[in-house]
C-alpha cells in the first residue's frame, strides 16, 4: 500500500482527537496550546543518494523538510531531535550528517536538542520537530472554499528535473540541484500567509498535482489551475512542475490574495503567485490553450507493504 | 565510536543552550516552559529480533522507551510521532507495528498524533515524544549530592537474562521475557520521585553500572552500591542486574528516601529500593561480602562509526 494508505490506516485505528487538536492527516499535528509536532524519515536510495547529495546535504534536508511541515501550518519551529541509522563501514558519515543538521538548525532557528543513533545496514535519518502555531491558529488542509485563489510561493519542478538530469549523467541546472540538495522551508511566507487569512496550506513535497489533490480532498472542493500561471523552475518543464516532488514551496488558498501580496511587499519577500481558483465539486482541472483537462495526481507515491 | 561518543561530538558542536533549557545529554531535552522532547530509534537485529519479539511488541517498545525517557525527567508524556522504515516484502508488518504503537499509546496516555513511513531493507522504528516537565522542574542527571540515597524502582537483569536464554534456545523466565518485549515506563514513580525531591534520575536502558556512571559523571560524584541490596529479577543473576540493559526501571538519588516511600505508599505504588549512597569523588564501588571493588560500566554500548 502507499504511504498515504498506511497513514490513513493508522488514522482509522486512532481515537478521535480532542476538540482543538489535529492528529494524523495534516503537515504537522496540532496539540492543545498551539503546539505543533511532526516527523520525517529520509532513507538513502529513496529520498537522497550520496551520488548527487553529500551527507551534509542529507542532514540539512532532514531538518528542512520538517521545518517545511511547520511552515505549512503557518507556524514557527522551536526545536528538533534527530535519530540516525549509520552503516558501520562508512567513517566520517556521522560527522558530515551532524554538520549538515547543525547548519540547517542555525539557518532555520530550530536548534537540534537531542538525538539517538545506531549502526545499521543503510543510512536512515529521522528528524522530528516541535513548533508553535500562529496566534490565529494553525492553517490546516481542509479550509479551502470555492472562490479562494490558489497560490504557490516559488518556481516548481526544478528539483525533479535536476534529479532526472543527474541520473542520466548530464549536468543539471544549478538552481534545481541546489533546491534538491538543500531545500529552504518557506517559514516567513507561511507565517505571512496565516496572518493574511490563508484558508488552507500544504508544503509541496510530493508534487503540486498530488499535494493540491490532498488539499481539495480535505476541503471537499475542486480547483482549476491555469497552465500558463504555474511557475516553472529553470531547467524544468510544466510536467516537472505538476508532477514535482521535493519542491518544498508552499501551496495555499485564500480569499484575499492582495492582502498577502501587500504583506510580502512590506516584508521584502517575493509574493506568492496565483495559479488558479478553488471551485465547487471535487475535480482538479488544468486549463490550457486547448481547453480544460483533468489534472490527475502525477507526483510521488511512497510504497510500503 | 560509541553512541555516547557520537552524541558527545554532536553536543560539542552545538551552541550552548539558553538558561533554563537542557539540550543533548540527558534522557530528554528540556525547553522553555517545561516542554520535554526526546527520540529513540529501534532497529531490527539490534534492539529487537522478531524471533523473540512480535512486530506489535516492537511498536509497543518504541513508544515505551521514549515514555521512559520522559519518566526519567519526572515528566508526563503528551504526544508521540512515529517514523517507520518497512521492508516491502513483509506484508502485515506495518499493521502489527501500528497495533503495538496504539496499545502503548493508550496504556501510557501518550497519543500517537503523526507519522511517516518509507520502504527500506530493514525494519527501523523511530518514535519521538513531547512531554511536560513537573512543576518543580525536570529532574536532570547532574544533581546527585554526596549523602543522597541511590534507589531503583524495580528488579533488574531479567530482560538481559531472558534474551540470553532465548538466544540459546531455552525457555526464559516469563517475567523477564515480558519486560524485554513490553517494558512499562515508570511514569507514576518518576513523578512521585520528582515531587519527593529527587536530585538526579535516569532510566535504566543500558544497564545499572553504565547508567549510574552517567549520573555520577554528570553530577561530579561517586557512588557506593551494596551488592546485597541490588534487586535481582527472576531468572537473573547479580551480573545481569549490573550489566543489564533494557530494564527500563528508574535509578534516582535523593536526600530523603522516606519521603518518597511515604508518597508511594499513599499512591499504592511499590516504593523504590535503596541500593547504595552517593559519595564524594568519582568512583563507583560495589560493596560485597569480600569488601569493596570498583564497579566498572558493564552495560550496552552502541557502536557507530
Amino acid at each position: 500500500v502507499s504511504e498515504a494508505a498506511f497513514l490513513e490506516r493508522l488514522r482509522s485505528i486512532l481515537p478521535a482527537a480532542p476538540a482543538g487538536e489535529v492528529w494524523i492527516g495534516d503537515d504537522a499535528a496540532v496539540l492543545a496550546g498551539g503546539l505543533l509536532l511532526c516527523t520525517d524519515v529520509l532513507a538513502e536510495g529513496v529520498h537522497f543518494d550520496l551520488a548527487w547529495s553529500g551527507a551534509a546535504d542529507a542532514g540539512w534536508k532532514a531538518l528542512a523538510v520538517n521545518c517545511s511541515d511547520v511552515a505549512a501550518m503557518g507556524g514557527t519551529p522551536r526545536a528538533a531531535v534527530a535519530a540516525v541509522v549509520v552503516p558501520p563501514d562508512r567513517p566520517g558519515l556521522a560527522d558530515a550528517l551532524s554538520a549538515g543538521l547543525m547548519e540547517a538548525a542555525a539557518a532555520f532557528g530550530c536548534p537540534l536538542v537531542g538525538g539517538d543513533t545506531v549502526a545499521g545496514p543503510t543510512l536512515v535519518l529521522t528528524v522530528s520537530v516541535v513548533g508553535t502555531a500562529p496566534a490565529s491558529g494553525a492553517v490546516l488542509r481542509g479550509g479551502a472554499r470555492p472562490g479562494d485563489t490558489v497560490m504557490v510561493t516559488g518556481p516548481l519542478g526544478g528539483p525533479r528535473a535536476a534529479l532526472e538530469v543527474t541520473r542520466s549523467g548530464r549536468t543539471p541546472d544549478p538552481d534545481g540541484l541546489r533546491r534538491l540538495r538543500r531545500p529552504v522551508p518557506r517559514l516567513d511566507l507561511g507565517r505571512l500567509a496565516a496572518e493574511a487569512g490563508a484558508t488552507a496550506m500544504i508544503d509541496l513535497s510530493d508534487g503540486l498535482s498530488t499535494d493540491l489533490a490532498h488539499v481539495c480532498r480535505a476541503s471537499g472542493v475542486g480547483a482549476r489551475i491555469e497552465a500558463d500561471a504555474v511557475p516553472v523552475g529553470p531547467g524544468a518543464t510544466l510536467e516537472d512542475a505538476l508532477a514535482g516532488g521535493d519542491d518544498y514551496e508552499l501551496c495555499l488558498t485564500l480569499p484575499e490574495p492582495d492582502r498577502l501580496a501587500e504583506a510580502c511587499a512590506a516584508a521584502g519577500l517575493p509574493a506568492p503567485m496565483p495559479i488558479g481558483v478553488v471551485v465547487e465539486g471535487a475535480q482538479l482541472l488544468l486549463a490550457g490553450p486547448a481547453g480544460e483537462q483533468p489534472l490527475t495526481p502525477l507526483g510521488w507515491e511512497h510504497t510500503v507493504p
